[in-house]
């Protein structure tokens, strides 16, 4: 028989991940809470018809589709084979449509979070501040960092009347709160969908290249400017158009230069000037706030890939090793005014952040930012020596229990040695022996695994107080 | 538009439910720890072979499977039209088998962990103890506390060797610590699959009818002998057989009467004096251990439904309302010694136990046991006057946020009676007001929404100090 395996994309986590796993999560969802958000969860899959169209037309084809339940196929294969007339293909199609699936798993925390708003708008009080930490799926091909299966953990705003600005000033302090507990200095990519608008207006690329304009533009910092240029060509936008803005997406200058040629640049652009205000505020608030550990940078070049952004959008990389980790966001978000009304409901106002736990958890990993976290919540094993002896320990490790402290049984009465090594191999710090001297002599010997010292104490409690003094 | 939806047997959680939810996790986890189990986490998907056959054959169709990722079904198509030798049933038996689905959500916590126990056999220190928290999916047919997304929170021992009965006891003690801190007292049911075993064999019930058998009896208490003994004849067993052992399953003596009987009748049976023993050895051991909040009690017409326990089972119940308490379990467990064999690795020995976080929240719910969780992290809300006001007043925004107290700013400058009102909705305690006039003064306004009292102070360390006194 071969090898059990996982499917690609995957991951199985040791305890030593899940201790570190958790921590992350931990603190996320402590500021998450520190800044007023507010839980919940949606199902891991949801009806097809609330996912599709919402990602653009690659995360259609990334979705993961669950197959009807029970004895579809039987069922399908008689009933389609009835209907003689029907060509193969439309058989195919309809098998595809009707009868195979009609479900999928969740493909971002966002879109099932605008459909649960919808779906309860009458239960919440507006405005609505939820997050929401769990597992979402894209069957994208896995790669060093890209998972089929990771964790976002997301914040949003949810409003009946547009959101100020203050929204993501909140939501870039919280960032900066997070990433400064973990110790992990990141820099904020901005930028505004109003002022990509605006600069395809000037350049005079058509509407209807919207879409594929922006997807080509958010490579710029990973591909550069001759790919996009290219990518941009083949779509069917003109070499003139793209060189008239194409200035602005390699400007190195500071804010404020940044501000004044794109002033000049947008001031017919009813759209670009309130782009170029809406991003305006929010520097100045950011500058009298002070982030700790955070650099905010406008990035003209950003776009990011969901359809359904409409205001600001940023990106957050990790500072370090500035040169490649352009390649690895750990989260990103915006302004999504207008996602509610693929619900049927108008002038519901969205801003979110969604941080990527796995890549958060790996940037961690390179640069050791992990050392601290203990591995370990097992203090304390108990030798066993028989059923006799456990039965006598075992009132000492109720004791030890209900002290908190967390304490093991040896399951089987196998040689010493063999118990001491469990100890070792999973950083036990110390062990218990009560064998039949000990019960004699009414003693218990305690062993400090790393010291390699044996101490007897006269009872629990005369080695529980040694432990608390020693701040265990 | 219709109204956006879910699937069925899926659920949104609200945060007051998700408060509750993650507080039942907080204690369920702090308790596996505190007996020295250790996390770990597995996909949502496994292969379809992981997970085929190890469940019966309802576990085979109940199991959500998920189509292959992209573009897969226009390839198949063309792929198949290709082959016109093959008619339209070939087509669509090679359709499911190869093209439409490889993988499919867990089912349980128990096989996936068996599988990576024996796929990460060389990095793990025996006995190993795990334990998972996770959703586990099933395509049963949604009613009253059976949804089709679950989550279950398991512990397992796994040995190389046999493990001894200590496991057993162990997960007994840890349910026990559970239930009581919950204050919720449960009955634990317990069987052995051997005692069955012995008392099919003494029965004259043939070996090929033996998992017929079990799932037959499972059925026992929720639906009393009469139905259970027509499916058993239904499914080719005798009626004399039935009579012969059917005594056993409705005895209401107590554990020494029932021992007593059974020595009897299984004295020839190998197998049925093996169960004996070891429920004998549980019994007389916990005796003396002693339960805080739980019943132990000999059920033997439990037979649990997965096909792979192989020793002793149990199901726990709540112990209030013990008329309909027989129709929930709230978890379950037993030992399964062979399961790792469906793996290629034989001796692996297993103990462990499923606990059903949603039919255990269920029955809170139903006797008001939640009713001292808070529900609203957010403490402190700051009144929106405008951006001014916003700017000057984020610096007291900032300290109450680093001295941990969860502090919200209202997103917009609207009406104050409506900011007052969020306040109240979301159960906010107090909000603070600093408008034009406060500024000028420099006093900051506190209003204690409850109490409809506000109170002026000189600065936010003031208003920090009060609060502490006041236990907040």
């Amino acid at each position: 028989m071969e090898n059990p395996s996982i499917p690609k994309g995957t991951r199985d986590f040791s305890s030593i991940e899940m201790n570190r796993r958790n921590y992350l999560i931990q603190i996320i969802r402590n500021k998450f809470e520190l800044f007023g958000f507010y839980p919940i969860e949606t199902p891991s899959f949801e009806n097809i018809s609330t996912l599709i169209g919402k990602y653009g037309q690659e995360g259609d084809t990334l979705m993961f589709r669950l197959l009807h339940s029970g004895n579809f196929l039987k069922k399908g294969i008689s009933d389609f084979l009835m209907k003689k007339k029907e060509t193969k293909v439309d058989i195919f199609k309809k098998l595809l449509t009707e009868y195979i699936s009609n479900k999928a798993l969740r493909y971002d925390l966002t879109v099932p979070f605008v459909r649960y708003v919808v779906m309860h708008r009458n239960e919440i009080f507006f405005p609505f501040k939820r997050y929401q930490i769990q597992p979402v799926w894209r069957a994208d091909k896995p790669q060093r960092g890209r998972f089929r299966e990771f964790y976002q953990c997301d914040a949003d705003f949810i409003g009946i009347e547009s959101l100020s600005l203050w929204s993501e000033i909140e939501l870039i302090k919280l960032c900066d709160e997070i990433f400064t507990k973990l110790n992990f200095p990141i820099i904020i990519h901005i930028n505004h969908r109003d002022i990509l608008g605006g600069l395809v207006e000037i350049s005079g690329i058509k509407n209807n290249l919207w879409k594929d304009f922006t997807i080509s533009l958010d490579k710029w910092n990973k591909m550069g400017k001759n790919i996009v240029k290219k990518e941009m060509l083949r779509k069917g936008i003109s070499s003139e158009s793209f060189e008239k803005i194409a200035f602005f997406f390699d400007m190195k200058e500071n804010f404020y230069k940044k501000i004044e040629s794109l002033t000049f640049a947008l001031k017919n652009s009813k759209k670009g000037k309130k782009g170029i205000k809406d991003l305006s505020f929010i520097f100045r608030k950011i500058k009298n706030i002070s982030l700790k550990n955070t650099k905010l940078e406008w990035n003209i070049s950003l776009a990011r890939g969901m359809n359904y952004y409409t205001g600001t959008i940023f990106e957050i990389f990790p500072k370090y090793n500035k040169e490649s980790s352009h390649l690895n966001s750990i989260g990103g978000g915006g302004r999504y005014d207008q996602l509610s009304s693929f619900f049927g409901m108008k002038n519901f106002s969205g801003v979110g952040v969604s941080l990527g736990l796995d890549r958060i958890y790996l940037s961690m990993i390179k640069e050791n930012l992990f050392h601290n976290i203990s591995s370990a919540p097992s203090k304390i094993l108990f030798i066993n020596f028989g059923d006799e002896e456990v039965l006598y320990a075992y009132n000492m490790i109720n004791f030890l229990r209900k002290k908190g402290i967390s304490t093991q049984l040896y399951p089987n009465a196998v040689k010493i040695n063999k118990q001491f090594r469990y100890a070792n191999d999973n950083n036990i710090p110390f062990t218990i022996s009560i064998g039949k001297n000990e019960i004699e002599k009414n003693k218990i010997r305690v062993k400090n695994i790393k010291k390699r010292v044996e101490i007897e104490y006269d009872n629990i409690n005369d080695f529980f107080h040694q432990l608390s003094k020693d701040s265990f």
